[in-house]
């Protein structure tokens, strides 16, 4: 390892304790420590470090900010070399009259929407890490966020990739053009791979002009089944919102404790709601929206300042935080179900929930049947612990008997790995077994991930 | 061969001449003869045909409508079954509530457009081709078509694949819901991959709702290059029309001569521009639009009725048969360019058409940059087609140099095989090879497309 310190210069590569310990865990609960951090500056860093591994037999993990909700970025083998891209964090090209972007795989996503929107211009996928989550793990991982319901997740973005392959060969897949079929679709392969077949070090990104206009409101229900009902019904309406955020009572109780945001007791949940385009259709379009929620009695508080809607959107997000601050050993799952049956999902994970005598918290982008489902439990009691192994299964197969997916957007890195194969039949996984050893053959980056072992 | 027409029913193989002769070509002048031609009704005949394809070492080609105009549905080498889906044509679910539908591969585009408008429903994707070609089609070629600049590609539909691999299992790809990410992205792998990989036999699509309103417009321009101007102004400003339909004079002159279309001899060009979505923002959106065509002179013409409305796009869909007429042995190519070099790419294009003393009509996709560039030729002056051989490798190469693609939505096949290394690297076609071998170890799926021999 003190080979490719000498090899890189010893600013962008460290073996010391607090580096390493710092790097060895992400949003998951699941923790490895590397041999080697290394911060590659440049694509020629990244072919370096990758042609060091490739002779040595070292392991390589890509890392953006490490707020992934699996563990894909936590190494579970020895002689990993974790490769943070904090100093690959250049937006190296707005090309407006296209409508694309050229970035490195450490620009932050919450830098880009900034850059972008100062100049009018917009880049829809919006984790609810955005103010720390980059790029480049977005891609690996394609990520999702409340936007998604109307724009689609980062897959929908990526025009155009720099990767370096596990032996230090540097591939471009996609082009600049909004179209082409020019052999087999290797862009999206890379997205979505938990950074298993390849480093990327540039990537193009569509973008958008910003929307003349965005209603944000929220709605307010006293029924618990309210907001699932009204989620089928709008997104089963013409229209599109561009949010359709949901949180049950649970996640609404921890965010009270969390902070204070002035939501009475006898609110049982809420749908936090978007629309945005042209101002005459979206003021149609709220009409309505409020319409059917009013028909399940919604209370409808609309956000009519930039702060208002800033405080509603820090509610959201604050849901996570909050449900980690009263459960820091939650288990958190991103199932997805039909839109239709967002409802039913809801009612039989609150029935498993009862039936396992542990609370299940649920919130998320209803809108597109994704819903974020924590249990809350103390991970010093062996027992619950146990029960919340079996009650997550049980969630698992509940989603996929209702023709849903274990994973919407958080990717199956290490802590779904062993549950894959309920959803994907073994000639699938061979395939993807295949394809990895294509990229991969000595099995350098990101080991065990994905895969059951 | 026998022994296969044997195993399934002798109504759904033929090995007479006049069946194999039938299905020897495409829209691509290619042609080949197969040894057989099946119509499989099942998705358990296709494992049958694969199983003895398999066994026997003969070769398959799925095939469509024969739409395609790279020749990827015409034999090149011998013993090759011909797999026909006409017979497999079923929608076989319309799901509203969850904005998606079920169709088989020989569901021709066109009737699930019908079927779905009837019931206030859109399939976006619309190839010129679509009262003929099929879904499987499209899947397999990634087809766009003119709603492609505001909608996308197919691709981007395609939720969930039912796919028959080269020794008959089995695979189900990619869900039912609106986001996943479970391992690779097999569906977007098929998708587009030219019946090269796996034999796909179930398709789930996803839907959207009609837009309320619909306007269709006509500029007519005197400047041969205002259009390629203004295509580049509507693409920069806040709006996206659903179609931004270019044609050239030689394309229009071609028209002319084809059916009577009452468009004078002074127009040097056309944009066929169409606006949906809610009522009031494309009124807004019809104010920009005609203002940036009437800054270049542009005489523009609604169409106030379907009746009209439907003449314009009859003047638009004769592009390829009226050039065809007028020139049996034209070269047909799409090439795509990023939007800003659409002027660009057509000046050149004048240029080298004029050196080599051959006209290239361009029609087509401009508001994605993807055009339809027609090489007219006489196919039986040899020194002519040498010329124009020459023409079309020297028309990627200035589309390269753009940095375009050397085909945005009808595929490599048979005719762009030796062009695919003008854009793509090495690595590229090795792991592409690799993708295929891994798939198809036999190399029995539609050998001879796609890599270049």
């Amino acid at each position: 390892m003190k080979r490719l310190c000498k090899l890189l210069k010893d600013s962008i590569c460290s073996t010391d304790l607090e580096d390493i310990m710092c790097y060895g865990y992400d949003a998951s609960s699941t923790e490895g420590i590397p041999a080697a951090v290394v911060w590659p500056q440049t694509t020629d860093d990244v072919v370096t470090i990758c042609k060091f591994a490739y002779a040595n037999n070292y392991k390589i993990i890509p890392r953006g900010a490490g707020t992934g909700m699996t563990g894909g970025g936590v190494p579970v083998v020895e002689n990993t070399i974790l490769m943070s891209f904090e100093h690959m964090n250049r937006i190296l090209e707005v090309d407006t009259a296209n409508l694309n972007v050229i970035v490195e795989p450490g620009v932050i996503n919450a830098d880009l929407q900034h850059v972008l929107a100062d100049n009018g211009y917009f880049y829809p996928p919006d984790p609810a890490s955005l103010n720390m989550c980059t790029i480049g793990g977005n891609v690996a991982e394609n990520a999702g966020g409340p936007r998604a319901v109307k724009y689609g997740v980062t897959r929908d973005y990526v025009m155009q990739l720099e990767a370096v392959l596990p032996d230090g060969n540097v591939i471009i897949t996609g082009t600049k053009t909004a179209k082409s079929v020019v052999g087999y679709d290797l862009t999206r392969l890379l997205v979505g791979s938990e950074g298993t077949l390849a480093t990327i070090t540039k990537i193009r990104l569509k973008i958008l002009t910003t929307p003349d206009g965005v209603v944000t409101m929220v709605a307010f229900f006293h029924d618990p089944t309210a907001a699932g009902k009204v989620v089928s019904k709008i997104m089963a309406s013409c229209l599109t919102p561009r949010t359709l955020e949901f949180m049950d009572k649970y996640t609404l109780d921890a965010v009270k404790k969390y902070k204070n945001i002035g939501i009475g007791d006898d609110i049982q949940t809420l749908l936090l709601i978007e629309l945005d385009g042209n101002i005459k259709a979206i003021a149609d379009e709220t009409e309505t929206v409020c319409g059917v929620c009013r028909a399940f009695n919604g209370i409808i508080k609309f956000a009519d300042s930039d702060k208002l809607s800033e405080m509603l959107w820090d509610i959201r997000r604050s849901a996570s935080p909050a449900l980690y601050n009263i459960s820091p050993g939650k288990i958190n799952d991103d199932i997805v179900v039909p839109i239709n049956r967002v409802s039913d999902a809801l009612g039989e994970i609150e029935k498993l929930s009862k039936s396992a005598g542990i609370t299940v918290a649920c919130f998320g982008h209803a809108g597109d049947g994704n819903l974020h489902v924590n249990i809350l439990l103390d991970k010093n009691n062996e027992e619950m612990l146990k029960k919340a192994q079996k009650l997550k299964k049980d969630i698992f197969e509940l989603t996929l008997s209702l023709e849903g997916s274990i994973s919407g957007e958080h990717g199956i890195g290490i802590t779904k790995a062993k549950f894959i194969d309920m959803e994907l039949g073994l000639k699938n996984l061979d395939i993807m077994r295949g394809i990895k050893k294509l990229f991969d053959s000595k099995n350098i980056l990101n080991p065990g991930k994905i895969f059951p072992s």
